[in-house]
């Protein structure tokens, strides 16, 4: 029971003073994410109380079921993003279709999600390297702040992709709505100021280091309202600035989200690859706050408290949902002990989506559009490439083509190239693994690549050293390779494979063991085993292969090169030239 | 030049010798492909006559640019199947759509296998293993096996999986012809008897070894004559025996493929997964026969090899072949020589197209359908899945996951099940590599895992070796493994990470251990490095991993724990109470 509801552990040891400690967190979470939700609701093209929606139950779910002490979950800027790019594949912004579309992912994210918790499968995640991860974020963060530059200009635009944008915010610039643009600015630049200016401002008019940073966290809801009091006091509504307009007040409603086999149809690869990157972004940060703390997640558990936190926000009217970097961070430093301050956060937003949706109202869009902007720019992050191109061009080809792919083809296409590209590398590195020619160190027991110390070799007698477990995917290579050092030796007459790094020979790798003995014993040359470990040996005990082998297993290497050094083909008794020069 | 055309390289030593060698090989084949390409036609769906067009320009195409001396190209019963069900997919057998829809997938299918080739991505290929191929043979021979039932009985039959086909083969069993049957059933045992009584009887009449095996193999032959001649004698033709029927005399039509993007669109994944699939069988066939003569062949030039030869088929209105196991094997055994073999059968083939067709005009299906059946019973593996079984759990699941979906769901889905339920395995297996705690062998310089070596250990220092190299599919695992040993023992100072078996680290790996730096550091205990390979100690040099590294880089395993073992926390002099107790 513990290990699927983490919330019986933390919740039997529960007292006052950490009721305290969280309840202090969630006031701050919640001041912090009311504008955030309205506005990520806005880059997904929903209305912006879906975001609030997607902020209650999800967070309760998640203290239920999530092993982080301090994660916050909801609404965030990527995950948005793609929100977007999956509904407005199948139906118009602004239509009951789009909102519905947006559920259903929601849906199916958390039901895909908690199954791969179940089936114990949270190292899929693995398949997205970090240069793949970095390359997404880089590039999603210059698709979103490219998406909500219309709203500062108060044109119209659009595109799944970052020159359709670029087009089409060039093309409608001349519609250009000047006072929403002086508010966007000023908004823009004044969050700006927030993040860098403010925490040092109240430092200087005495306050603590730590209130000084968390206050600065208010800066989006400042914004929020020095806005929302100059609309009303200069009569901006008159003057063509969009605004938020009638939020619907009340509670979320509480539906089961669409069975519609043609809408999953279209819908469970966007869903899929939503789960994918949500799952990868939160269990990060998860694991880095954790750590600080010396305490521990569970991946495997965290598919399921991020699915049941998904299916929660389906049934509740909300979107996909996933721990957010920013508000958990700020959950963490408020000091929230326990998955508990995020169920307090979602009394907070409950309590804001009942009352304060109505002051709502003139808040103009360009503040929110103004708030994801300066979100996500440190988002992107210009220093990887070259930092990549210099440690692995593999990382960094992997990194470009994601960056390249996600905005020339957007964020499904970029996700699943930055994969593929990974992943073909590795195995086309996998194909190829590292072995080597070996000598003896003269008076010692070691043996050493030829290529790179003073060894000691035998024209008749090739040691190779396989540096990897031997597998389907460099089976082919190793007979390539064997053969082809062989056939440069014509005195040869004993190949003696050193395994000592061959932790796995699977049955691909055994049948190429099979065919490389078959050969060379076509040639009467004998191949020879040494230092192979203990499971793999018990392992081969089982098959045909060790009566067939036309050489011996030798336990060490240095076994191995004394017995054959002696039998170098001349007759018995044996020749002891090599034994004379000290050479064995 | 020579590498693109290997002819220059046997074309420049050809003399008479090889060139009578050659002839008579090319004379044996011939008799053996001719029923085989009617044949393999007919399993395809397609006119007998387009057998024989597959199996003439391919011929030649291969002799210039393949790299085996006796492989023998042409249609061969998988990629036979393959393409009667991608085919199938988009037009029905019998209409011009569907020789279209063939000639289409030789014409992408040549295309593809020669930019694989000029790409040297030859190593694809290895993502099927030998569990999968197998798995897929087998599946294969018993689907090939089934569709040529309903040609026995002479009843109407299909279906694109192996339940879909038994339902109408039953279905249909009322209409069954016995005059077809009895010609059917004879024909398949005569088959069987000369596979495996022929040999044996000749032998018993005096005639070599050598030349009765190569009698035996035309049985196919002997069945197409005695059966041609039974429907003529017997008047079978008017008592409802399906006939081959008129097939037009004459050489290959040539024309350009079809450029019909539509076509192409539905056609490219079956092309990618025949090219794929004809690759692995011929590369395997090539490299077994090439073994033998102590040949070699190049995988990436076979790939050319193979596509010129699909591009010929193509353009003289064939459809896809590939390497042939059988016959390589026959025109082996028959002496050929060189490639020009497979161009002096073309030539045979040519002439019995002009020539021969229209004996053909009474054989019966039913004979072809038999000739089918025993070609394919012989590839039904039942050795394999217990062999399987164990050796290794995870390959006998990839091998049952291959057959079944094979059979249940056709090849398409086989092969692309069986590819990725190999690679998640694979991938699985990676992603939790190898790693050990180890301690010194006491009075020794070696170090071996705590867990199957009596060995010392200290409560402040953890040595752990890695057995793998580091990579974005094992980062995550690695933090996680390295920070629980660590929680798991609270005297903890020092972590030496034992590094003798990372043959890379690629910068995802260098992140996590960047990360368990930072992490152990926060802890006050140190990161140490032991026997880093110089290759991954260079890349780690331009970074500033170890700058910031908790700890220190040491040449060896013994250095770091000596001088680890003294700081065991205790003020300095360095208490010397294990120097004392000879544990260091």
């Amino acid at each position: 029971m513990r290990r699927y509801f983490p919330i019986l552990e933390w919740g039997a040891e529960y007292n006052r003073q950490v009721l305290s400690a969280d309840l202090l967190a969630a006031v701050i979470v919640t001041i912090m994410l009311i504008p955030q939700s309205l506005a990520y609701a806005l880059l997904a093209g929903l209305p912006p109380v879906v975001g609030l929606y997607a902020s209650i139950l999800p967070l309760v779910a998640y203290a239920i079921f999530g092993t982080s002490r301090t994660l916050a979950v909801g609404p965030v800027a990527v995950v948005s993003l793609m929100t977007a790019s999956a509904a407005g594949a199948v139906a118009a912004q602004g239509t009951p279709e789009y909102l519905e579309a947006a559920i259903t992912l929601a849906a199916l994210s958390g039901v895909m999600l908690a199954v791969l918790g179940f089936l114990r499968l949270g190292f899929l995640a693995n398949l997205l390297s970090h240069p793949v991860i970095a390359g997404f974020i880089t590039a999603s963060g210059v698709l979103i702040a490219t998406s909500q530059v219309k709203h500062i200009f108060g044109i119209s635009g659009g595109g799944d992709n970052w020159p359709e944008m670029l087009g089409n915010l060039a093309a409608n610039l001349p519609d250009t709505n000047f006072y929403t643009l002086t508010i966007g600015v000023i908004a823009t630049g004044f969050l700006f100021w927030v993040r860098k200016g403010f925490t040092p401002l109240l430092r200087r008019f005495g306050m603590g280091e730590q209130a000084a940073g968390m206050t600065s966290k208010a800066g989006p809801v400042i914004a929020v309202i020095l806005t929302i009091v100059a609309v009303i006091l200069l009569g901006l509504a008159d003057r063509g600035v969009a605004l938020v307009g009638a939020v619907p007040q009340g509670l979320p409603p509480f539906a089961l989200p669409s069975t519609d086999m043609d809408l999953i149809a279209q819908l469970w690869v966007p869903a899929l690859l939503i789960s994918v990157i949500g799952f990868v972004e939160s269990v990060s940060v998860a694991q880095t706050l954790a750590a600080k703390r010396r305490q521990r997640i569970s991946p495997d558990q965290e598919l399921i408290g991020l699915g049941a936190s998904n299916i929660a926000s389906a049934i509740s009217g909300g979107y996909p949902v996933t721990g957010g970097f920013a508000r958990s961070v700020v959950n963490f430093d408020a000091g929230a002990q326990t998955p508990a301050a995020g169920a307090y956060t979602a009394g907070g937003i409950a309590l804001a989506s009942l009352f304060l949706t109505p002051l709502l109202f003139n808040l103009p869009i360009a503040t929110l559009a103004a708030t994801i902007i300066v979100a996500v720019l440190s988002l992107v992050d210009l220093k990887t490439p070259g930092r990549l191109w210099r440690y692995s061009k593999a990382d960094f080809a992997a990194h470009m083509a994601t960056i390249l792919i996600t905005l020339l083809a957007g964020v499904e296409m970029g996700v699943i190239a930055g994969v593929s590209v990974g992943l073909l590398l590795y195995l086309w590195k996998a194909s190829r693994p590292h072995a080597a020619i070996v000598g003896r160190v003269p008076e010692t027991e070691h043996f050493r690549n030829v290529e790179r110390h003073k060894v000691l070799t035998l024209p008749h007698l090739l040691s190779i050293r396989i540096d990897e477990s031997l597998t389907y995917l460099n089976a082919r290579w190793l007979e390539e390779y064997v053969l082809e050092r062989v056939a440069e030796k014509p005195e040869l007459r004993h190949v003696i494979l050193m395994c000592s790094a061959v932790n796995a020979i699977d049955a691909t790798g055994l049948e190429s063991l099979e065919a490389i003995n078959h050969r060379l014993g076509d040639g009467g040359i004998g191949l020879h085993l040494s230092e192979v470990k203990g499971p793999v040996m018990d392992r081969l005990k089982d098959t045909h292969f060790l009566d067939e082998l036309n050489g011996r297993v030798f336990l060490s290497q240095d076994q191995a090169w004394s017995e054959l050094a002696r039998d170098n083909g001349e007759p018995s008794p044996p020749n002891d030239q090599y034994l004379a020069r000290g050479l064995i």
